[in-house]
């Protein structure tokens, strides 16, 4: 690797042009510029990012805590947040925390002491007792896909968009509309629980306990695995009482309840419709296709880096919620209902 | 955030002691070292990692340069990878290529830069010239999920893996098998397509070009879009000889071509058994669920990693191909020909 030294020699210039040239500074003419430029380029002249970055206090790096790759919802959020990095001239460094508390304590501190310039998060827990300390360091951080009264959040509105899902059920003529998803996540109300309930109130139904099958939270992949036992373990009572349309709280769990529920012999959508949330590639791709809420993962990535990006530049510390639109996106898992119906 | 100077001073200790003890040098009691932890932990003193990399040159770096994340093959990989990187104090920067050779170069440009220890690379085009040149810099790589003649890589037998899957559809007694695929990969033949030559030669068939239905390989994104568009334009034609049986080079064409299959009425299983490749967590979760080949993400992750580690401690450039074995996966949509032929 070529040194400040070999380029001054070859492009005939003092050294102290070259270190000017190369870290940027003002004061060299244009021709010096090009001719330092060229010489580096030829000589394969690597910038060290690290030297530069503790000269400079900034290192272009951002750090993304996700708690679940594995689930494709999340790895399209990395894939946006990653085109908008790198047209910024920024890395990102990802940490994984599969929901565990513990391992985001450490994604922070690990991601701290690489100086990033502000972390991306999605949290296990978002009222965590290491949040409200995160809070305090004068580091910027923008919570995605959720809502946080400690840090400015992007995410979409998760209680309309169940409420959209249940109003479409019973717009089809279901009455009797189920659930299937935890109650609580990650420490609070489980949004989309309570949209479902308020979509139900809304359309002057009762709630009925009977059709709301609770699986655990927390754990990703394990989560909808806990759906397939759930609605199977639902199934094998003898005394159910099912409904004719459930609201899954995700798309991997609807998946699973899909599964589930034709391993028993049901048809869906023709015995049971079921509708999922997040518009994963995957729910297009499914048989039958799923019937969704689409949450704008582009725009999600784009506008939480772009803020981030300003509460860098800006030193700003104003929290504030972006709440975003979701859209409702109907497919096949909900569609025969009607059409029988009529 | 506390600087050197106050541990020192609530420990009672000299700053060159915090200093040894912070940067893990030796020759400090274990009384004195504890002391000096307790108090950076209490005074929430933060590691500059980014000074320490520049002091040892070691930055506890690693890049991994994927080509689309959006693909949950990919996704299960960088889980695979982040885990392993994590348990040895390592972080992944991650790039995501698209399999553009631009973004690729820019990729290696940006994570030298970075004085990342290592890299884990998808490549987009394993004959690229930049490979060439980044093969003789002093930075260990190891290349994933495909076999490259530069670099060391840890892959499964793409080859033996397609040829599981036609001996599989011979074996259920197919004679009329075809391939949904590119013929070339990242600038040289497609393993798959080759392994499905193979299988069908091996089996006594004819190869039938009728069979093939050759699809765009490259940008990820776009090609299992161009599966759907290829199969239906296939479909079209008046004149078609449709195989009875088709491998689709991986899991999403696989999902692609099903749906294109179902929307000119053909049921699959039924009528037109589909196999794919990578067992990614939807084949399971597909309907028909996808009979496939299962590829060892975690252990491909898991020693891809040990052996950059190995490189990276004892600066050894040997080039070794690590081939896995992969494994055959039957599910539903290849199952029914067998039942109803029996």
């Amino acid at each position: 690797m070529a040194t400040m030294e070999e380029i001054a020699e070859k492009a005939g210039v003092s050294q102290a042009t070259v270190s000017r040239v190369i870290n940027g500074y003002q004061g060299v003419s244009e021709k010096k510029k090009k001719l330092v430029m060229d010489w580096a380029r030829k000589l394969d002249y690597q910038l060290n990012m690290t030297a530069q970055s503790l000269k400079n206090n900034k290192s272009y790096l951002i750090g993304l805590i996700i708690s679940d790759i594995s689930n494709p919802y999340f790895a399209e959020i990395v894939h946006a947040v990653e085109k908008e990095a790198t047209r910024n001239g920024y890395n990102i460094i990802i940490c994984n925390t599969e929901s565990n508390i513990q391992r985001e304590k450490e994604a922070i501190n690990s991601l701290r002491s690489r100086q990033v310039e502000g972390i991306l998060l999605v949290p296990a827990n978002k009222n965590a007792a290491h949040l409200r300390s995160l809070q305090q360091k004068n580091l910027p951080v923008v919570v995605i896909t959720q809502f946080s009264k400690l840090f400015t959040s992007v995410a979409v509105d998760h209680v309309k968009g169940s409420e959209l899902i249940i109003k479409h059920l019973v717009d089809l003529g279901h009455t009797k509309i189920g659930y299937i998803g935890p109650d609580k996540y990650s420490g609070c109300k489980e949004d989309k629980f309570e949209g479902f309930k308020k979509g139900i109130k809304n359309s002057n139904l009762n709630l009925d306990s009977d059709y709301i099958i609770k699986t655990a939270g927390g754990l990703p992949e394990l989560s909808s695995q806990d759906v397939f036992k759930k609605v199977t373990s639902f199934l094998k009572t003898s005394d159910k009482k099912i409904a004719t349309a459930y609201f899954a709280y995700n798309d991997l769990a609807a998946f699973e309840a899909i599964k589930a529920f034709e391993d028993f012999g049901y048809e869906v959508p023709l015995d049971i419709a079921i509708a999922g949330f997040d518009n994963t590639s995957l729910s297009k791709i499914n048989r039958p296709s799923l019937t969704t809420i689409s949450q704008p993962i582009k725009t999600i990535g784009h506008l939480a880096f772009e803020i981030l990006l300003e509460k860098i530049s800006k030193s700003e510390s104003d929290t504030e919620s972006i709440v975003l639109s979701p859209s409702l996106i109907i497919r096949d898992s909900t569609l025969m209902y009607e059409k029988i119906n009529k």
